[in-house]
């Protein structure tokens, strides 16, 4: 676990909710994802339930391109997180907000400014979700076309990272004078200019924005391929996961902080935050009577178009609710996906049960039950060194959320292992992160 | 004229003010163009004088290379626009925001998703002023290096604004139909993918967000090269400009309306809009006491600096307050630019008051006078076909802008040649622009 006993929390907010069925729950406004004042009034929340940040994935495309013919998620839509989170921190004083950009699509001076700027005007409360983009339907919308193989898009990620951070460290923190009467607004001296020219990436330089409060924007990474691994422990300040077997999450804990330490870093400021389904009853019946009302409204039509994009098989065919027969994944990571069918075979589910478990939660963690139930694996996973917090993500919003913060949030405090008021200003404060030093300093 | 009496008003915010030495002014904070709080409190006083938009430049490197060396200016620091218009729309109800974003350093799927994101957030009060980036002191930050020939980036902007056009026009405006009955979100019917394969860009779609109320974005404008403006009048909405000269600005403004009118659109559809520079006193006394008060901020360094990088002539080993020599200009738009020199010897400035007269307003068009001096002259402008309305260009914040709101304004209310309060919510509403169909549309 990490050196202090409190559990970080993300908030990791999609559309009205991470269920693919959430648009159609009752209580959803089923075009909250479009809407300002619905992702206001959820960070807002996220704020109240004194939450590390909340944190926007991306996709720069419809997320499933066979919908096209559907029709039937809400999937198709989604709004810029940059300037999603722009807005929010405007209208909150504490929370943290982190938002996805890819490294495909852009060059380092876009990322390196764009981050500069929004960590400057909400006063050192944002990170960077660092991705390289795996997704062809995204590469068809932009003039490349094509996904590099991944090799080749962490080669480049790890050039188009360093960039950023000489673009960041461009001002030293003296280095704005604005001294009226001297006429010298800065010091020449302590401007650095990067000068960047790569195997990738040529930028000159120096960033137009000065460092923030908390000296840079929180880098975040996500990818658990071994490249992914590798990026992770050399530039990563959080890493999201996806972890639903405490073993396995270990070992993925020690393996990051281990690289980590490997290079030099204090294993401390990496920290691994696995996401987390989850559904919260006053009662255990509560809990799986609120997943029971999300599963039934898919649809067997999104069942099957899910599946057959996660797992590469089509299952439109068989008997709704006659038992899965055996078959093989074709897509995806073969061998887990595998499991997943081997487990639904052994537990004896119809073709319809499968396809709910399955479509539900896409292979993340899932937890149903009472505030200590969620509590208790909580403590454990960060007590035995599996996470050092969770990105939650919540089946419906905002009911799915306020859950997390009436419920859950109260229990984690009562145990001492969550805040009761935020301690800091800045998203390195809440998450226990260094400011880190210009790559310039003497 | 435009058909309706109004005239349109936006407020062209730069840094702590557009004149050079507005960092050094005592009520300046020197820090408050790197500040939310300062751009908040702008945005705010400008929504209470009812002004239609408040207008944000860019530019993607330091405005004066040479300060590299000099530390005189607060134009090496910029915020990045979009992430300021999101935040600054979240904290206001109705007034417009228009940023500005380059189509050379990004691709048409960028821009359509980051505008058609704003505007939906903000309900319809984003513009997008287009410009096509010639200084190679930005190229020099991105892969790409260089600058293009203008025939060249117009060529390349054309097709850029049309792929954006279509990427908006995504989703008819009843395709989302987000029925939690039928389990359908969305007519696939009504979903159009562009499949954009041309010249320079390939983009399939569709976009990943939906028309906002006020249709798309309003288009903005403001090269006036030849190719700038055959471009502004085939996309442009508004135009910005720089005119000085009553005759001229009617010849531009003809011209402007003249090509948009011959290619089929109305020419109240596009509002021309001159940037002109405020000097506002209760006595014209007082307004030119503002003005001096400035100038005499502009230290020798910048004086030179400036009139170098503008018009290529080192004047810094000239005595200062000796008449100005002869000399041409070698850089910029020649002929313009040695009128310029022209009238300052005709005048019989000397150096330093050349460089004063220069360097304060970088040519734009300069007022000074009482609240009427400056009505009269908008009122004539507007009346004699020069202007729709005009782009305000207040020397330093936020002490430029209250007089705007508290001198100006009211004078133009009295004279019913401004609103007294919004009659619409859209930024479209409030210049007078139509909602565009889509192209889809029967």
């Amino acid at each position: 676990m990490s050196s202090d006993n409190e559990i970080k929390l993300g908030f990791f907010s999609q559309d009205v909710g991470h269920h693919v069925a959430a648009w159609r729950h009752p209580d959803v406004p089923a075009d909250g994802g479009m809407s300002l004042d619905f992702h206001r009034n959820i960070a807002r929340t996220a704020e109240r339930g004194k939450l590390d940040m909340v944190f926007f994935g991306d996709q720069m495309a419809p997320m499933y391109p066979e919908d096209e013919q559907l029709g039937g998620t809400s999937r198709m839509l989604r709004l810029e997180p940059t300037a999603l989170i722009s807005a929010l921190a405007a209208v909150t004083t504490h929370i943290g907000f982190v938002a996805t950009v890819s490294m495909a699509y852009f060059e380092p001076f876009h990322i390196a400014r764009k981050f500069a700027t929004l960590d400057r005007m909400n006063g050192g409360r944002t990170g960077w979700n660092m991705v390289t983009s795996f997704e062809s339907r995204e590469a068809l919308n932009f003039n490349v076309g094509v996904v590099s193989p991944p090799e080749l898009r962490y080669r480049r990620a790890h050039e188009f990272a360093e960039v950023v951070k000489k673009l960041w460290d461009s001002w030293d923190d003296n280095a704005l004078l604005r001294d009226k009467e001297s006429a010298r607004f800065f010091d020449p001296a302590r401007l650095r200019v990067p000068e960047h020219k790569g195997e990738f990436y040529s930028s000159r330089g120096p960033l137009n924005v000065e460092r923030s409060v908390q000296g840079q924007p929180v880098l975040v990474q996500a990818g658990s391929s071994p490249e992914g691994i590798e990026f992770a422990a050399h530039h990563a300040e959080v890493v999201f996961t996806a972890q639903s077997d405490l073993g396995d999450a270990q070992a993925f804990y020690g393996k990051v902080k281990g690289i980590a330490a490997s290079q030099g870093r204090d294993p401390d400021h990496i920290k691994i935050m696995p996401g987390v389904m989850c559904f919260i009853g006053q009662t255990r019946e509560q809990a799986h009577e609120k997943y029971a009302r999300l599963q039934a409204l898919i649809t067997p039509q999104v069942g099957w178009m899910v599946v057959k994009q996660h797992l590469g098989v089509d299952i439109s065919a068989l008997p709704l609710d006659e038992p899965l027969p055996n078959f093989t994944a074709s897509t995806g990571q073969l061998s887990r996906q595998q499991l997943l069918i081997d487990a639904a075979r052994r537990d004896r589910l119809t073709v319809r049960q499968f396809y709910q478990r399955y479509v539900g939660s896409r292979g993340h963690h899932v937890v149903i039950g009472t505030p200590s139930d969620i509590a208790d694996i909580f403590e454990s996973w960060v007590d035995e060194c599996a996470a050092d917090g969770f990105n939650l993500m919540v089946p419906w919003s905002p009911g799915g959320l306020d859950d997390v913060v009436d419920l859950l949030v109260p229990e984690l405090q009562r145990r001492q292992r969550f805040r009761r008021e935020y301690t800091g200003t800045t998203l390195r404060e809440h998450l226990g992160l260094p400011v880190p030093k210009s790559q310039y300093a003497p």
